[in-house]
């Protein structure tokens, strides 16, 4: 079980138990379905999110590949930089490995009952604690205009690529990132 | 000073100091300039955020209504829906009285130099901690179409709204919420 700083709202149930082959990216992998159990006692916090079709969904990373109390590196080549092995500063990507290492998935919600929520689009392992949730909201979430993605903008983004798709890390520093 | 449960990254300086008046989201109130000083021990992670438009900032929101050891009601009347009175669960609001109280808002961003980052979209109270700062990216934040967006469809989002335009809260299990 995965040690979390912070109150845990519930867990995100996914078939996917390793990091190397799981998509990098909720938005890449769309398709795929998954489920976030919110605990009971939380339950009704959920009412009137079924009228929303996306949500975000944050959670605690604190797997796979290094022991908590490691401070991770500054900068570390991404999962989809491993082909160039370019450096990146963390708060430049998109990675796991962070000073908290905190997830933000967008996913399609698809039915929200009781303290389930069935969702679509899957970038998270089996069993990872969820913190919070919070509704999509156009206005809010989108830039007013077509932005810059820095590095993002050079490197093809494929449906579905997973780490293991993208070569091996070069060493521990430069480990699981997205 | 603000208790945060997890490290802190770096504190942001805005004009604002009190959450009543504070326009509810940064996509709200998007021309007003604001500053993140990420402590020194961190900076170098800001490598490659030059060449992003916008960024999501999380932030801990630990002010200013409640005492951060009691726990916040499941549903609550958020800032928005203080004229009709209505509540909503938490997980399907943006208000800061959370379980975690994670802020989340997307600013774009002006300039990064050093440890600073100059950025607009202000909806953040001054000397807020931050926990975590991501690149925004288009095609791993923007839903595949235009979403339903719940209740925030039959309110009027107004620029630069505030809590305090939208009338007193009910009372503390009611308060601040956007």
């Amino acid at each position: 079980m995965v040690t979390c700083p912070l109150p845990v709202i519930g867990v995100v149930r996914t078939g996917r138990t390793s990091a190397e082959t799981t998509p990098v990216q909720a938005a890449l992998n769309r398709s795929e379905r998954g489920t976030v159990e919110i605990f009971e006692q939380y339950a009704e916090g959920l009412g009137g999110l079924d009228g929303f079709d996306y949500a975000w969904l944050l959670t605690w990373l604190d797997r796979p590949d290094a022991p908590s109390d490691e401070a991770p590196a500054l900068t570390q080549v991404p999962f989809l930089l491993r082909g160039q092995g370019r450096r990146m500063g963390i708060f430049a990507t998109r990675g796991p490995r962070r000073v908290n290492p905190i997830g933000l998935s967008l996913v399609e919600l698809h039915r929200v009952t009781g303290s389930s929520i069935e969702f679509a689009g899957v970038d998270l392992l089996d069993g990872t604690p969820v913190i919070d949730l919070k509704p999509y909201v156009t206005r809010f979430d989108s830039p007013g205009r077509e932005p810059r993605c820095g590095w993002f903008d050079s490197v093809s983004l494929v449906d579905g690529v997973t780490p293991a798709d993208l070569g091996r890390a070069g060493s521990a520093a430069e480990a699981a990132e997205s």
